[in-house]
């Protein structure tokens, strides 16, 4: 099995290895096919800690149509965890591998593949592939080619977070430089995304966070990505007030419950709020003089079962070009990774949820 | 001061009169202007009963650009009762009138008028003009000529719910004929026009009722009006999975709480809900899964601040034009009346609260 050598330097967070990467993979030369591979699967669902099993199987023909891909890097998301267990709404057939997002290498094409050619770096195009694995074979029309040059950190994570801050940014509102933007959860990935596009893009961020014992830290932390206003649920009002800020005309949530209100309640007349997440497990409560007097719309936002679908392949390749685009001119800062071999996935599930936010929790299959 | 006899058939409720009119003032030969007009007037916000009082003044003279109109009727709408309160987002200046509604009569028009003319019937196409007077001086660009010969039923309670429930049907998302929609509240004034409206366009409706002793009273009563399906909360989506209608691709919710949820969660992926009135006074709460997995988006509809502002005058008069047409193709049955004077405006307003449904209190100003 090839192996793929990280050109990295190299930290550690108590006794786990992270890695800032710069560049993938430097040992292009050894692309060669595959016979064997490992995958982490599971035959039924539930907490991936009692049903994945890591298992070795022979690798699969190669179709005219299909391409055998390596997979590099794969990261563990929460939409990962909801699939094994059976709550997101796009599954696998059993027994199924996990992972909807990853980056790998094209190690063998079919004769009729005309987009991938051996040596490409790829991302999923399609969900529920299963990146939970060594390598795989895969229809060539679910993948898509990026540059062979970009970070590992941000090609492992490509797929989702930030193609979800660009689309909501670009799809849904017309905006202009100037125009204010208010979101909740603000430190997590996407927020993080939302405020470096944004800032690339000229409009301005209101950034609602929980307080916290470190707070002035999260402010620098997200003022550097170019925060305009970082607050609370709390204060959301009177700082939006004094920041001369023009009211809202999107929000984002990926909270819930009260903190989606509050967000709801600052948007300017017609405004669009925009349902991503539910961290808090609790519904959206909007009073309904929003709806009706203040014509707020209330929508919900899924990169990969919603907008893909609908968008179709070329739309979504050419998102998922732009995101590469944004890494490239430096508006997007990859996450750290903490790296995990297949066989590490008890310590690797731990680690996704209990992971500071700055990491993310990579499978590096070897 | 004129006053308009009613060519109409009378009966009784209890010691109520009520009116089932149909042809308004056939007196048209006696019009003329007149000098001093009565009208109910607010000096501070409160519950009307307390704060209103019936005064005399004289009528200001008409402008170049005015009309001089005579109110024939002008119902009591919960909207006039929150604006007395308070608590209505289109507010008249204080000392006000109240009655956003009503139908009238031209007696006289300024030198630049060419709308209107002397003896028109009209409907306001402003809000808050304060229709419940005898008669006043009025811009004549806010008001518009309906036919003469429109019962006067449809005529004092034109502009409000019927248009509401055309422009919902019309304007939030493309319906074909065969296409469901699904409603809760559909025993109320716009309910009932939605049924009629969606049986003259080919849509199906699924109405959703509160559980009452009168069953099967209130299915026939909307059946006759073209109801497809009559349900509960609690027995919609049984009902509506045994009556082989397709999903619903619209909601229109006047209830909120779960009655909103639950007509929400029916509806086809990619479907619209639309909140234009919250009668249980409870907010909203739909599960965010709704939102983000199946695409469903939650907007309000508003026709008098909302729509009408966005719209235009023009596309308004339009709307109030195809409602006339509606009505006088027998699409919707005009409401039974119980008339008021001016000076009785206690009994109305004890009436307006506990009034059966199928009666609309209106002042008939003498």
């Amino acid at each position: 099995m090839l192996q793929c050598s990280m050109n990295s330097s190299r930290a550690y967070i108590g006794n786990v290895r992270v890695a800032s990467v710069l560049a993938m993979c430097a040992k292009r030369a050894s692309v060669r096919a595959i016979s064997t591979a490992k995958a982490l699967i599971y035959e039924r669902n539930g907490d991936p800690a009692d049903v994945l099993q890591l298992k070795e199987q022979q690798m699969p023909e190669v179709g005219e149509q299909d391409a055998q891909i390596q997979i590099i890097a794969a990261p563990i998301n929460p939409s990962d965890i909801n699939t094994v267990q059976g709550k997101y709404p796009l599954q696998p057939a059993l027994p199924g591998v996990p992972g909807h997002e990853g980056v790998g290498r094209v190690v063998k094409v079919g004769s009729k593949v005309s987009s991938l050619a051996v040596g490409d770096h790829v991302v999923p195009l399609a969900s529920a592939l299963g990146t939970w694995r060594t390598a795989g074979v895969f229809k060539a029309a679910d993948w898509h080619k990026i540059p062979k040059d970009l970070p590992m950190a941000a090609a492992a994570t490509l797929t989702i977070n930030p193609p979800t801050a660009l689309c909501m940014l670009d799809n849904i509102v017309q905006l202009q430089p100037g125009d204010t933007i208010v979101q909740n959860g603000a430190t997590s990935a996407v927020g993080r995304h939302v405020i470096q596009l944004a800032r690339a893009k000229g409009l301005k961020t209101v950034n609602v966070i929980r307080d916290r014992p470190d707070w002035d830290a999260a402010v620098s932390w997200l003022q550097g990505m170019g925060a305009d206003v970082v607050t609370t649920e709390q204060k959301l009002k009177a700082d939006l007030a004094s920041s001369s800020l023009p009211a809202p005309k999107l929000a984002l949530n990926c909270i819930g419950g009260s903190s989606a209100a509050a967000i709801a309640k600052v948007l300017q007349a017609g405004g669009m709020h925009v349902t991503y997440g539910a961290m808090s497990m609790q519904p959206l409560a909007p009073p309904t003089a929003l709806l009706i007097f203040k014509d707020i719309t209330f929508k919900g936002f899924w990169i990969s079962g919603g907008w893909a679908k609908r968008a179709g392949p070329r739309a979504h390749a050419a998102l998922l070009d732009q995101v590469v685009q944004h890494i490239q001119q430096g508006h997007l800062t990859p996450p750290q990774l903490q790296e995990f071999q297949l066989s590490q996935f008890a310590e690797a599930l731990d680690a996704s949820s209990t992971a500071h936010k700055q990491h993310k929790v990579v499978f590096v299959p070897e």
